[in-house]
């Protein structure tokens, strides 16, 4: 198992990302639809989401992309049955989804062989534009990034 | 404008992902939801890629989700207006989408002040195995994979 890359999240950011690639997945269930769907949703409940929207599709001969739309962002698949890959994005914002509990479910369920997470900041020039803005002035946090968007 | 951490794609992989952070974005448009359809259905085509599904959300009292489901993978992006931030994820297998093309896109429309792009690899690890398959055996590709997948 390789878990390598992880930036650990100091700063208030807006979100947070982690892009996940399943290896040597052993679930029968690679090219199942239905099967995939619940899977994720699954994994999106058990990381505390609130789920919004699915979006699933089979590709000819084989192959399928998911996205679930949650109100903290979303959890995306894409599938190559014949590789037994998944490649996994879970992006969230706030502090209430647990991207951990998603990543474990999932690889899991695929049962995979080997995976690599990668795990990155999101939007983390507005943290620092508040930053500075808080130390010039102590004014509400958005006033900086409004007065440089209209600059 | 900042374009840092980009990754060169060397070898044959199962996809690269493009990670882009439009920050002070001065378009009127941001919290509005068929514009920002439009726009990221426009990018993915000036890509060349061929859209499959789309799905769009807005929240209330603002910010939009959406995704662009293409053949090729994904267009994702979360919109936060209060912060004038977008962050985008475009997500491509096979080498006939032009993601600079949907990025140059995305950045011009959303008239984003300043911007963070990264680039990386998916599934290099597929790309590994097959090598080392090649080198091996000069069998065909596939089998080290699932010959791993079932050990």
């Amino acid at each position: 198992m390789i878990d390598n890359e992880t930036e650990p999240i100091e700063h208030p950011v807006c979100g947070s990302q982690v892009v996940l690639d399943l290896y040597e997945c052993a679930t029968p269930h690679l090219d199942d639809l239905e099967w995939v769907k619940r899977t994720l949703v699954d994994a999106a409940r058990a990381a505390g989401a609130t789920i919004v929207q699915t979006v699933f599709h089979k590709f000819a001969p084989w192959g399928i992309s998911g996205v679930v739309v949650i109100a903290e962002s979303h959890l995306a698949i894409h599938i190559w049955p014949e590789n037994r890959y998944a490649a996994v994005d879970v992006f969230t914002c706030g502090e209430n989804v647990r991207m951990d509990v998603a990543s474990a479910h999932l690889k899991r369920e695929f049962r995979a062989g080997r995976s690599n997470q990668r795990r990155f900041k999101r939007g983390d020039r507005i943290a620092a534009i508040r930053e500075k803005s808080r130390s010039k002035s102590g004014s509400k946090a958005t006033s900086a990034v409004e007065a440089a968007a209209h600059a």
